[in-house]
């Protein structure tokens, strides 16, 4: 890394989604006299019987989860998209369009434990999340309505997540969101220009560099971007060029098991907390196109800064201008990879 | 507005970034088991001695702030932005791009009172605002490594406003940030094809509409725009077309304040709690060029969604793949146009 850029603000290129971030590593000393997060309780029973996704519990909606026993997968009841919304457009004229929009929302509970999470769950559980995602993918994707299929995980109260119950979701709708779009077009672009895979051109150097690299396995490596936005924001990216996540052998699944629970146990002993975060998958569109140009990855947005208490807000200059950053991707990468791999409960 | 799109999931097209929300309607009921965000309090002197804001009092870096009597303005003591940056710009291949980025940051003290918000401010003192973000915009774009200058206020701790001392922000760059340079483009485009500014046609069919009109008064509209992502996002657009806030006249200016005040009464009068937001200008880049394209506007981009502790979280499925919300436009701009103009603590 050059070192004007270790001290000096800048902007980098993320060329994944043809966007700029504002990084300013003089910043990191700033004094902090703002809010303070709780850190959610750590001490949760096993079963709890007033959460609707622990077995055997009644939900709002009067279903009855049954006594699942790894995985258990149900259809969202406040779903944001839904299977029966009639198909209407609306075009006034350049400045009013609307589309309806049909799709479906799902739940994944990721474990029958209330008290658990990714981190320390077992790697053959872990996995068992995975097979269901792929599950998902080829199911919701193969109805005809549906075009892309978001998987992610809002993980701790700071998070927007309503439950600490180990779960994640699936919102599949007809049309591609925005930042898979973003994606899908300079993937596309980088492909038909240089006939290899932006993405494997890019672990490629990263893993000459060695700079932001905090691990791999056999099939995948653990990454902080160069162009990352939140503090500790890192990828998951497999070697082999893949375009969805069902394009996975089973020795691959395998080893993004061992790769997630090994990232977020790094995650948690950050700051000795479980640590919040929004993360998923980008893959794919399932518009049924062959789309060679997609490497799949996924993703880790985690707020926090600075403690367990203390996040990143995405505020005013941010939300109005441009997103920024306090500290550099390589100095966020040597924490992370200087973690142990051992949670810090055990 | 057409009943479709009232009770079911669809998609908006905002004209002037270039980009969707999608709109889920049916959604507001939902159950919130989610994290209750802290109110603050409400009664805080109008001179406090730990305050780095207040006048007279010491700064972390020495400065002593004057006994000043209206609005004060100094460089921020920790910015994100330097004007000695040096220049550097790193380009190894399309995938690892930097620049060196020189701007500076300011700090606009809204009032010498600790206590006092903008919606609890006079008019005559919100216009020294408004004369003092003139003014900075015209002597910071003045200089020659100026192009963008970025006016913002984050108002409240839930958007990471680290002093509730009444106070905004400017951000100067070299570079033209993300959201400015969408504007840029779409409103440019618009001009080329119509030979008329964007904005200034919207809101002549949202006067006809009225469906999403707050108010107005002779020079300027409040409304929540048919795109708006937050729940309760609204602009104040000028109803002569000026690329910048420098080209207002006196009257105009009063007129702003005017808007500004009664607008954030609404806010604050919504869930009877000093109201949090992010909001600011977007305007014409001070880079040399006329830009007639331009329209400048105010943005608020408020967080909270059902009550003073319950807010809209912009996560999972939105940082991955596309910003949601649960109510309609409509809806949003029917409960601010029933609130009253006389602020609720009065
Ligand atoms: O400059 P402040 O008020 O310390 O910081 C606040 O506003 C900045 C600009 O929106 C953000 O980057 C920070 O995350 C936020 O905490
Ligand atoms: O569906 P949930 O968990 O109730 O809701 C959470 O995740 C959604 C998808 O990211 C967001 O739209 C909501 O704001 C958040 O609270």
């Amino acid at each position: 890394m050059n070192s004007i850029f270790e001290e000096h603000p800048h902007k980098r290129y993320n060329p994944l989604t043809d966007s700029w971030v504002l990084v300013s590593p003089h910043r990191a000393k700033r004094p902090w006299q703002g809010q303070v997060e709780k850190v959610a309780g750590d001490d949760r029973p096993a079963y709890d019987e007033t959460c609707y996704l622990c077995p055997t519990n009644t939900r709002m909606n009067g279903e009855v989860n049954p006594d699942y026993q790894d995985v258990y997968i149900f259809n969202n009841d406040f779903a944001a998209l839904l299977e029966d919304t009639p198909p209407h457009s609306f075009e006034e004229d350049e400045l009013f369009r609307a589309e309806t929009e049909r799709g479906l929302g799902r739940v994944i509970c990721f474990s029958p434990r209330h008290d658990l999470t990714v981190p320390e769950m077992e790697e053959t559980a872990i996995r068992k999340v995975v097979d269901a995602w792929v599950d998902e993918y080829l199911t919701l994707g193969g109805k005809d309505f549906i075009n892309y299929v978001q998987i992610f995980e809002n993980k701790g109260f700071v998070m927007g997540c309503s439950n600490p119950h180990p779960h994640g979701q699936i919102w599949a709708s007809s049309s591609i969101p925005d930042e898979p779009m973003k994606k899908q077009i300079a993937q596309l672009k980088y492909w038909q220009k240089n006939q290899r895979s932006l993405l494997a051109d890019y672990l490629g150097k990263e893993l000459i560099k060695q700079e932001r690299v905090l691990f791999e396995n056999e099939h995948f490596v653990a990454l902080v971007p160069y162009w990352a936005v939140w503090p500790f924001e890192t990828m998951i990216v497999p070697k082999r060029k893949m375009a969805r996540i069902s394009d996975m052998t089973d020795a691959e699944k395998d080893a993004f098991a061992n790769a997630y629970k090994r990232l977020t146990v790094r995650y948690d002993n950050l700051f000795e907390t479980s640590f919040p975060y929004s993360a998923g998958v980008h893959q794919a569109p399932t518009d049924g196109e062959a789309h060679d140009e997609w490497h799949w990855h996924f993703v880790f947005y985690p707020p926090l800064l600075r403690s367990a208490t203390v996040k990143k807000f995405m505020v005013g200059y941010e939300m109005l201008a441009n997103p920024q950053r306090d500290i550099t991707a390589e100095k966020s990468a040597a924490v992370l990879r200087a973690l142990s791999e051992t949670h810090y409960k055990l």
